[in-house]
């Protein structure tokens, strides 16, 4: 996004003689211009999106409760409520900087934290706010992804402490590396709204952290069979994902950042195209394996084709965007299905599999199926991929990303989670698990009224 | 549609000399212009239209879910996300070229299946893939309306079956007739947003799927008599019902497919003044005649005030607009009466009276309520109704309208209904109903841990 | 926005001679120009806002229902659903003619009532649609927060009776004052989007009607001590929080009402620094206070923060949002406290402290941090606070602005809320709240088929 950001501006300073005016003396005595309608048209799209994008949060909270049990909801809210708040604050102090700052070695940015260049009197300035507020929804998603999979056992304050981590430094690391001229974007790699580096740097913290902080009570039996815990509200589940959906169209469509791109249009197919043959397989699969088609794995499905889709949307054609979209839907059946039964490691949404792995399924399919007209039209650039005669290259250059991004945040998470481990403690006691965390950690319950029997 | 499109083709034709240039090299390497920017504006907007129509689904989960019965919420989540998913594959395939291809004898199109067109690398070509998205989801919408009438009772796997029908084959064809150039089209009718091409569509495709599925279990008495089933959850009811209030505006002002029209505030007015007016007029009408205000009838005048104003948002004006959206508050009051208690039609939601009725309302209502004004200022064409001095031959045109849509879609439902039910059965057992759709055909629980009592 | 408008219209005056053929021939007939790719962003811009706006609608049904209990939920929707509904029909027929018709005497409007003005055939008439859809949004807002604090208790008749009330006579006045034109207005009061004009007005409204109707049966011991009386549903309160913050982002930055005015973007990162941080610190406070972290109150706080941003969001930087959203989520908790335990005032979700103390901060806080880059950015106007050099005027100003409308709005809504009690009765029976309002009032249960204890 860096690059854009530079392109953005280079574009601009082609545009005539009349911007050094209109840089030195205000925007509004300035008569507008076709320019200035560029910039305004491009800064509402912007906006725009990031709105869809944080109201992705209600959608990963719903998501999130929905699939665990009543005894653990109004936890669940806070959490993503403060992964939310606090993340936008330690984004706004130090994650912004590290991520768009100036490079040190293309490993993450040194300066502009504190969002220091805020500077609302020239036009360039204000479209520095503008982008300032996509990219702190971006941070924001990363680290909410974390709580699903470490749902119903962990510490509060834990979670507050880790997630200021992640928001503030394993997320804008990677940011760098892809979006803010990093090493990995000088080799290349196309992760255009964020497989890699929003969706699986989510899925790899929560693989961290589901492995450091153990199983929910009575998830696991001595045997080393795995019990289903059900969801306790699929309606609000399901309210979830499609809010996500919602979001994701502005997730994916606003990562141009402009409004001008008439690129925009392609993406907001593919986007919907491989959420849909996403949902459809991973139906189709479950109905093959379980005999019935489960509602769970199909929400799961229409979000697996989501994150498959997110690094290629402006790649790759509608076609293609089935094609990714439905062989996220299968994956992420088979590996939820290999994590719980065979890594036995318990998440209880599904976190992993869903943004972890279709995140790097999506990353690598950029190098399958990208077509260069698609990737010219958009400005990512008009790089074929190995199904379109263009070599393995890119798909090489998309391996490494997906390697090392996962080495980084998986090692620098257990870090975290270790020291959070140690120093506060991670895991709610067997009691506090017993009661629910909504008594234990908030002194409240959030069903009053109605008559619910916990499980275990 | 299909004329507004053209329409807006020659309008670019028209912006002078510089389009051959636009269309042969990349609109990247262009400057700015006038011209790029309103296809911009456009296109930004016929895409955050989209989005809120998309939303639209989940609003229509919600309302489904909430006015019935706990144990079949996780079947509605399945069947609201699927006919979203696999209407929107088949709509894809199937239904856009149907609707807008090459027109036989105005009947229906018969190229550009599989969005052949899809050609990224023009200007013209990018604004192609807003448009498909903009259709996509109003395709989709025309097929979930539908599931509420079937509500609890229903197998799943015919309600795939016949939801792909709807989406490939009933709604495009009436799309053609009126907004993809074809017979109606040229007879001059108006149907802005798809009073009639959308909800009528979906509500007389629901009372023939109503009517062959027969009652839920429980619902009639031996003497004929019918008993309320009373919902399991009013505030996700309400909830989806401000969700499609929010949606509509999408749907209603995103049909100007343009940003630079400015009837989109016209729309919006008459619009929200219709929603507002059908709540406050069901409300009154059922504090007369039960003595009490009920929510559940407040909540669908919203909707048919939607619906109603839905043809001629464009064309009307404010007070107009308050009118008939009034009426359709009132007019579905006693729909859902007759429909359940003379017809002795089982509809949950009461789908048909909502969509069907007040669909075939609001198409009328053009007839009699039109200004040229306004028809004029958005484009749709400056016709007079009847009550403003325009004659009868408009009311004449959309009467023709309502019937011919009906006729066709009652009919060739009907049949899809009949082959479903031949060939994969229609209708859940009553031991299935008895144990929740849920159960059956899903193997889960919407709300494990909840202590629920269910009717039946 | 009063004066807004009029600068809109200067603005455009100034742009060439295209003017008057822009205004005597159709707009469709027209070539596009640049200014007219201005009107239309701007026209996008207010529009979207808008429609964001009415959704908060959502937000507050399910803040309210949430956080009471599950016998009144359906009775809190149909309010909902009603402030919206019929305030929509009296601010198009009285509101918005008192709010910007022609002043008397800096007091009220004098005509435009029925949106008379309303023309569809010129580009200027059209723009009047878009800005009464954006102000029509907003005067619901102000009714929907009295529901609140009048929750669980109020007799449906009489809510229906003071709601019209306050959207046609008490905010509309106070809208004329500061954003009309009238005297406030011209004292250089600054409330951008209404801390006052919105929140203040409902929050005091809320005040009145709380105190003349009295606490909740078993609210208030003999003793005078007070009973906590839990809300039912914390995921659907933490949703509607969140679909708060969604929508805020549209009031505040729509409230340019000019997408081509770019400090849009300096507003969004303003109202979401605030939010945040306004979360984080009631977060804090209840820890400290309680022991433990009370997700109630840090969603409570994220809406305080909003609140408070509200006045200044196109004034102040971003490290004054983080300082004035923590004060106004440290204050309400505290406010809330005070009102329970020492005013012995029962506000069943805290609006007074939300919206009228926290309105009441926010108003007064742009006295303090107001920076004139800012403001001269986003055409507030170049006026520093006391913290940055401006000395106190500006302060006095806020502060005659808080209290004369605390004035107006207090003893106005007093004397109707006097007058519904004389007339309807304003408290439903001992007997009706024991069974709940959804079936005294309603006849109507919201959680069909589920258990519930209902506390007293």
């Amino acid at each position: 996004m860096f690059n854009r950001l530079i392109e953005f501006l280079k574009r601009k300073m082609l545009y005539g003689l009349g911007l050094v005016a209109l840089l030195t003396v205000s925007v509004f005595a300035d008569e507008p211009s076709v320019k200035s309608n560029v910039t305004a048209i491009d800064t509402v799209w912007t906006l725009i999106a990031a709105f869809l994008v944080f109201f992705m949060q209600a959608g990963f909270a719903m998501v999130e409760s929905g699939f665990t049990r009543a005894k653990n909801a109004a936890n669940i809210m806070m959490k993503n409520l403060m992964d939310f708040s606090v993340g936008s604050l330690a984004y706004w102090l130090i994650g912004f900087g590290l991520m768009f700052g100036a490079s040190k070695a293309g490993l993450f940015g040194t300066d502009n934290f504190f969002f220091r260049s805020a500077d609302p009197s020239t036009s360039e300035g204000l479209w520095q706010f503008a982008y300032w507020m996509f990219q702190v929804v971006f941070a924001a998603t990363a680290a909410t992804i974390v709580s699903g999979a470490m749902a119903e056992r962990t510490k509060f304050s834990a979670y507050l402490f880790y997630s200021v981590f992640i928001t503030a430094f394993i997320y804008p690391v990677v940011g760098h590396w892809i979006w803010g001229g990093g090493w990995l974007s000088s080799k290349g790699i196309i992760d255009f709204a964020g497989s890699t580096v929003v969706h699986s740097v989510g899925g790899w913290a929560a693989l961290a952290g589901a492995l450091l902080l153990g199983p929910r009570l009575g998830k696991y039996n001595k045997d080393g069979s795995s019990n289903a815990i059900p969801g306790h509200n699929i309606p609000i589940a399901a309210l979830g994902v499609f809010i996500l959906w919602f979001g994701w169209f502005g997730f994916n469509t606003g990562s141009t950042t402009s409004g001008t791109n008439l690129s925009i249009a392609v993406i907001a197919v593919t986007t919907n195209l491989a959420a849909a043959s996403g949902s459809v397989f991973a139906m189709i699969v479950t109905w093959i394996k379980y005999g019935k088609p489960d509602t769970s794995m199909a929400l799961n499905g229409a979000l697996a084709g989501l994150v498959g889709i997110t690094a290629g949307c402006a790649s790759v054609s509608a076609l293609s965007a089935v094609i990714i979209g439905g062989l996220a839907g299968i994956l992420v059946v088979f590996s939820v299905g290999f994590i719980d039964k065979v890594l036995k490691i318990d998440d209880p949404v599904g976190a992993v599999s869903v943004h972890g792995v279709c995140g790097a399924w999506g990353t690598l399919s950029v190098g399958l199926f990208a077509e260069a007209k698609y990737g010219a039209a958009s400005g990512v650039g008009g790089v074929n991929g190995l199904f379109f005669g263009g070599g393995p290259s890119l798909f090489i250059t998309q391996l490494i990303g997906v390697l090392s991004v996962f080495f980084w945040v998986f090692s620098s998470a257990l870090l975290v989670f270790f020291v959070a481990k140690k120093l506060i403690g991670l895991r709610a006691s067997d009691e506090e698990q017993l009661k629910g965390l909504d008594i234990s950690e908030h002194g409240m319950e959030s069903y009053s009224g109605f008559q619910i029997f916990t499980t275990e």
